[in-house]
């Protein structure tokens, strides 16, 4: 049997109890390593779990699922996902590679940030479509996501922004040169999520066009939510720009224009100070 | 402390090890019971958990939320929520209400089916606003939400519709005479929902309106999502009207027009027989 696990989003106890004693069963247990970070790391759930995990990265899912799927027709594998396996990224090639070779499989949900969100009060059924933000380069400035922004904000939706992890990432030089040889991590804030945006912005606006979003309209920050530190921070796109919401993972809301009386209510908790952006003092948050 | 604790999907062995405990140590452990249930009952939970559980129902909950925060300024309080509790339903009253009395809040996430659809292959960023579909009565047959709906497809985006729950329901003539006497809970069906659409469909096509939705249009019915029985089953919205997917919950999901591949290909995996509407054979499931 292939088990796929959620992990949930915090740290090593966020495991389902049926997850637990799944893995503490299976003959091998994978923990995919590129799409997201618990606030611990693989030695700290090694230890919780009382087993050795075996990380896979993007590579190896992509081009070695044979290796991560063999013997479990006869013994059981367990592949574990922070968040939810079907959350941000499904792995949905997994299991369809599992089927075609007569594996049975089973999923154990948990938490992922497509859900967890509603913590900040804004209604989940209120979501319209989820976009990623990637870092900008000097050469590649997509813009093509903010159509979503503007969609779901004409149809008064809140849009849920996943902003982009680096990880395992070579430089050009070795790139080219062959060398594996991997910068270390990078994880959007929020603070550089906003920037590109406004600077989306500031572009439709050179071009005439009336963006579907403005320095004033109202996001939520949220970092390591589901962590006991996570810390959400509710205010304009502007303010976004310079809130401190500390260490990664952090998501970026845009809302959707209208607000129930119950999730304003919900943000009023989390709105940053009027005058926090001006001083830059981080105790008026 | 007041903990919002969700206890995810399928049975007793959802709730996250965190979660487990914090129920073990709160001085009252509340069990919402009108907006979900899980494959087991609250005996099964207490025993599970060591716990006595409170039931707590809508009426209390709405009413007497003060009983529920009692004391949790100086001891712990836990509020168990079957999904998260910022699923389906948000219990942001509760938090609200705790902190205007000045008693702090923590939230345990967990797995909602807001987020579990996603393993039927349909990808999570690509649902738009979420619907209810709610029993019609005689008297009462809304179809509000079918605009919704129609938004969704237009812009390419999956509806997750939720279906109906009736939980401790008085008849008209025991509300009338004041007596508390419950009907049996009801939790509709993919069919019945089906059913209900077809009917919005004809509906508008009797008043000259082009509806969005067909008999052809492609769903995804879900049942027990989460649970080592769960049932997943792809195929026409006719189909959904037939389908036999076992017992409660039930979840609906209306795709939203061109799928990727790679969605195609998981749905495949739940397609329904093409023959199986016809000769009402459950074997051929």
């Amino acid at each position: 049997m292939l088990y796929m696990i959620g992990l949930g989003l915090g740290d090593a106890k966020d495991i389902t109890v049926k997850g637990l004693e799944v893995v503490r069963r299976c003959s091998r247990v994978y923990l995919e390593a590129y799409t997201s970070i618990l606030t611990v790391g693989k030695e700290v759930l090694e230890e919780f779990y009382g087993r050795k995990l075996i990380l896979a990265d993007r590579e190896e899912v992509e081009q070695e699922a044979d290796n991560i799927l063999k013997d479990a027709d006869i013994g059981d594998v367990a592949f574990l996902v922070v968040g939810d396996p079907f959350g941000a990224t499904t792995h949905s090639d997994l299991i369809l590679r599992a089927t075609k070779l007569g594996i049975p499989y089973r999923v154990i949900h948990n938490a992922s940030i497509m859900n967890a969100v509603g913590c900040c009060g804004l209604q989940l059924y209120k979501f319209g479509e989820t976009v990623s933000i990637v870092f900008w380069t000097d050469t590649w400035r997509p813009e093509s996501f903010f159509d979503k922004v503007k969609k779901n904000r004409l149809n008064g939706m809140h849009t849920l922004c996943l902003l982009d992890i680096k990880v395992k990432e070579q430089s050009l030089e070795n790139l080219i040169k062959g060398r594996k040889i991997y910068e270390p991590p990078r994880y959007m804030s929020v603070n550089q999520a906003a920037q590109q945006l406004l600077e989306i912005v500031q572009n439709q606006r050179m071009r005439g066009e009336e963006p579907a979003v403005t320095e004033e309209t109202l996001c939520v920050g949220l970092a390591r939510v589901g962590a006991e530190d996570q810390k959400i921070a509710a205010g304009t796109l502007q303010q976004m720009c310079t809130v401190d919401l500390g260490g990664p993972l952090h998501s970026l809301i845009i809302t959707g224009g209208s607000l129930h009386p119950l999730e304003m209510e919900m943000l009023r908790l989390f709105s940053i100070p009027e005058d926090s952006s001006e001083s830059q003092s981080t105790d008026a948050l």
